[in-house]
């Protein structure tokens, strides 16, 4: 079996000599799984799912950095999928690694209540009807809420977690009340919010956000996360992060 | 009658040489109140209450940065409500600022629903059962939620102000989930919030909150604030505010 289509990229992670593929007509990654993947702190041999995984960069990531036992994918475009579970494959992670083609709102049923340790989760940033809907489509399902709410990541993440289970998920600033009152009302308390900035002194452009399943209430705001300390100059967290 | 009880100290504004009465047994006002000032957007000729307004430092701050046609401040302790008023004459400033003694758990029931179109507050920020209760009753009362919560902060708030009217609150980050959930709920939504840090790259001491009664979701969060430049050099924007 070829493992890379017509079409496709193979990227370097920068990261373990890891390799991903991407379909530069759909998605690729970009600085907010990386982001995500830097932010993730998990308990030692845990299991942890990355929901909206597209092209399975964070699993990957997630393979990389940390000593997950078992870390699932879950993607609903079958072609996404494929593409992520050949890159699992070309990686060798298949032991640690797996991509499932399925749908985010059908997730705690898919995989049970309660059997994942960690979420992770880069989702769609903008509500279905704002924002200019991409001409791809499967460009427009990663970037709007097309197939999934806000409200579908965070129940089912809160169902498939175990009791002080960790979910972690980036998003944009914008959407912080919304981020903030789900989160709390489906019991995935935020205990750690961190604003990404591109320049110290700017507006945020990401957030990153920890909830705990079950936690009382009370966040630590961490210092910012700038990403370049001039143009084209990566930060020393985000050095770090890189593992550079 | 004697403007200056014994005890109390004259302290400078620092802003149209305005001064104001502390107590140095009781709670006097700190960075807070003046960076509160200095986030308020108020339209024209408005009217505006300051609640657990303490000596009155924001509705005097108000009255200097401002147009506001009418500033009420709602305080619940006498002694500290006399010598905010005291204040007010001090100044000259009978016919835009008044103090009232009572109790913010009832400031609708006392001003009437929808009688201001902004409300400031900067309130109590520990919950009733943490951190060290203040051996001095009016210092606890400034620091603690022994008088009102949060909830009745925000509930009395929402009541006061007509639809679109604006809410500014200085807060600690640690509280933000709870400033959100309940401002969303009471239809306050949060529509601006700044973080304020006491150095550049450190995690933010306060956070400072715009909310507008009955606004769509969808939050500005803003550029960080940051208070010191180095070591007893304030910022840029600090000097701003403080009119420098």
């Amino acid at each position: 079996m070829d493992l890379i289509h017509p079409g496709e990229r193979l990227d370097d992670l920068q990261i373990k000599g890891y390799r991903i593929l991407q379909d530069p007509t759909a998605f690729c990654f970009g600085m907010d799984a990386v982001l995500l993947s830097g932010f993730v702190r998990l308990r030692p041999k845990c299991r942890v799912i990355d929901l909206c995984t597209g092209n399975g960069v964070i699993p990957l990531l997630l393979a990389a950095k940390t000593d997950a036992e078992h870390i699932e994918g879950l993607e609903i475009q079958p072609k996404m999928a494929d593409m992520a579970s050949r890159s699992v494959e070309l990686n060798g992670l298949e032991g640690r690694v797996h991509i499932t083609t399925g749908d985010v709102k059908e997730a705690s049923a898919l995989f049970g209540a309660s059997s994942f340790d960690a979420v992770t989760v880069n989702p769609p940033y903008m509500t279905g009807g704002t924002g200019l809907v991409n001409p791809s489509q499967a460009k427009a399902v990663a970037r709007h809420e097309i197939l999934c709410t806000l409200e579908d990541v965070v129940r089912e993440s809160s169902r498939l977690l175990v009791p002080g289970g960790r979910f972690f998920m980036v998003h944009r600033p914008f959407r912080l009340t919304e981020i903030i009152c789900l989160m709390h009302d489906w019991r995935l308390e935020p205990k750690r919010i961190r604003f990404v900035h591109s320049f110290e002194g700017q507006e945020p452009a990401m957030v990153l956000v920890e909830g705990i399943r079950g936690a009382n209430t009370g966040v630590k705001v961490e210092r910012p996360l700038v990403i370049y300390d001039a143009k084209d100059v990566y930060s020393k967290d985000v050095r770090e992060i890189y593992g550079k």
